[in-house]
């Protein structure tokens, strides 16, 4: 746990925050806070703050907080993913998080199971604590939104555009000839003779074990989703996920760089 | 399962393969193969190569290989690894492998518990396994070879030259100031100047959850590790692993296609 988060009803007007639980345990036991010992904090998906400790007792710590007046932005990259197998999806929660996305649109896909939508772990109950474990992880306020979708071509079709914002579409598929990076760096380049441009944000398509079907492979391009390949090597879907994230977000980084240098 | 694995001991001198168990069953069950089926695998360490099914029994298929005279060379990276908790790494072993590493250094470090080095997922009997089931879902034949290091201080003064042949070093730090990619770009760049140079190989030093110590960190500084970073998001390990050769392997990429076209 890098960093507490709180829920905003959890902040009293005058900027009190009284914690217990596994939150005041690291607090007590991880990292010793003593009385006057300052800590960082955040609300979910809301501003960061600094607390100091006011008081302690066996079971709760208690903070005077001032929060920033900014909300920092979402993630810039959303992602479209085939419903994988329930205990893949358990692990993927959190690393999401961390990773950082704005959105998680899950789909069906012809080579997704039927039962895969019966799990448990798509009941917010479940995923929401591993998402705010991510958050608290990777030191982040934004909780990703999350969505469910049986029909893929009704998402596609009808729904997505308004889902996510995102002015670059990518779909991760081995057939792809071009790497993320160059994907991102051309839509750029094109946009900025078509518009000018403001904020940049990227909607990622992973497929299932298996991959994605010559018919939803259509769909996505002709919804504007460009084909990207990572390399010769096949990967599990949960570390493709990680690998593809990550590769989005440094890409995003340099895109980036020449407007803010 | 993407690519078949033999051992090369399985290899009779006529090209022959009696697959039984797992693999067997993956191309009777999964697969659904007949007598006169293509089938693509790989020997364990050695080349690809084309099998036939000549015979099928209840649990054993029999294939006549030919396999490819060139040996693929092992991926150019290798990864110098504080040891993770036992849980992490035996949620890692199979993805470092489908990743794409020469070479797992797995080492103490200050943070590191001294009871991860009595687990058996340290066994080779335990990960070996592993290490081939990644090689399987990558289609990869390249199997990472692997030493534990109980002293880190030894280790980087005295073995690891010996051990990783890379020519650039690179350590992840939440601090460093530079991305993988241009730390490459810029090795390559300054290489190109001094010698001309061929080939290129990276190792990358990835820390235990709550990082190096200063000690270390200077230990790496001063043999030719430098910081990079991938942001401001802290990661869990396993995450930051397959996130950083992901960049690496993407970065890698990169820098040899001026070589290449």
């Amino acid at each position: 746990m890098n960093l507490i988060i709180v829920a905003p009803e959890e902040v009293e007007p005058a900027g009190t925050v009284t914690l217990a639980g596994v939150r005041a345990r690291h607090l007590t036991s991880v990292l010793r806070v003593a009385l006057g010992h300052p800590v960082r904090l955040g609300v979910l998906d809301g501003p960061f703050g600094n607390g100091v400790v006011t008081a302690l007792s066996q079971d709760t710590v208690t903070l005077r907080c001032r929060f920033d007046d900014v909300v920092p932005d979402p993630p810039a990259v959303d992602v479209l993913l085939a419903l994988p197998r329930p205990k893949v999806l358990h692990r993927l929660w959190a690393q999401l998080a961390a990773l950082g996305v704005g959105r998680i649109v899950l789909t069906n896909a012809a080579r997704v199971e039927r039962n895969y939508f019966d799990t448990h772990v798509l009941d917010p109950a479940a995923y929401g604590p591993l998402l705010i474990e991510g958050l608290q992880q990777a030191r982040a306020t934004r909780l990703p939104q999350v969505t469910v979708h049986r029909q893929f071509r009704v998402l596609v079709e009808d729904h997505l555009a308004t889902l996510s914002g995102a002015d670059t579409r990518v779909v991760a598929d081995p057939a792809g000839r071009v790497s993320i990076r160059n994907a991102l760096a051309s839509a750029a380049t094109s946009r900025q003779v078509t518009d000018g441009l403001p904020a940049r944000r990227v909607l990622l398509a992973i497929g299932p074990e298996g991959g994605w079907n010559r018919f939803e492979l259509e769909l996505l391009a002709n919804h504007g989703f460009r084909a990207v390949t990572m390399g010769a090597r096949t990967l599990r879907s949960d570390t493709a996920c990680v690998a593809l994230l990550a590769l989005v977000h440094d890409a995003l980084q340099d895109v980036a760089l020449p407007r803010n240098a």
